[in-house]
């Protein structure tokens, strides 16, 4: 198991555009959520990922493996429809941290979430001009939630 | 995707487990349902699968994956709590096809469910004379609701 520890800003404006050091489309959808656990598939890149999250704030736990690509396609069209998020994740270095600003498609476009990885939870942050609100924790932000949200939350 | 054919069935008495020709302990956990779709962990035999099944009744869409075994034992524990099931699988040859009689433990001690896996939907099953009310279809007799259930259903 993994614990994945991760704080989430809403993106404002466009000044973060500039210092992107890579970008790729990701397709996501979610098999199945209950309880706080939640089954994801993602494809980007031309591979694929299972990731099963289970319950938490910053930190969670987190399981991921390989799955062959085509069966992953097909459970998205056959199994996650309704329950599925395409966005394009953008790579900004920022005082020695790599942001993910991911611009969301689709029934969410206008969405701009920022999220950064952390060694801990408590580690220290320097927040770029261009983060937001902070939504860590908000459950209407968290990508299982978006994937069924027919339009952007409203702060 | 593999499709699972399958038909199932309340177990009368104790006639079967003479021609038992072999068992294992199933220990098996759902780590999420959701609108049909559910992700099963099961540990059987030191080895560990991820079973990922779609909607459908008697042929349902299914994708398997096998596991690390310490992982998936962390995920039952951990993940999977209140959504688990312990049976003891028994393999029974019946005219030419190979039931699975499977008696549950736990809080769903005393019933018996004999499966029967088939090449195709409307293949001719010969019912030993064990096989007692079908359930295939019935939702309260999936283990994925069985997973839930603080007692058997009543019939």
């Amino acid at each position: 198991m993994g614990i994945e520890i991760e704080r989430r800003f809403l993106v404002r404006g466009d000044d973060w555009r500039h210092a992107v050091t890579g970008e790729r489309r990701l397709r996501q959808g979610y098999l199945a959520r209950e309880d706080g656990v939640a089954v994801r598939l993602r494809v980007a890149g031309g591979a694929a990922r299972l990731t099963i999250k289970g319950r938490g704030g910053v930190a969670r736990p987190e399981y991921e493996y390989d799955l062959p690509l085509a069966e992953a396609e097909e459970m998205l069209t056959t199994l996650c429809s309704g329950r599925s998020i395409a966005k394009t994740r953008h790579l900004v270095p920022y005082e020695g941290l790599t942001w993910e600003v991911d611009v969301f498609e689709g029934p969410l476009a206008g969405l701009v979430i920022a999220e950064i990885e952390l060694p801990s939870p408590d580690h220290p942050v320097g927040l770029p001009s261009w983060a937001g609100q902070e939504i860590t924790g908000d459950a209407r932000y968290s990508n299982a939630v978006l994937a069924s949200a027919k339009a952007p939350p409203r702060g």
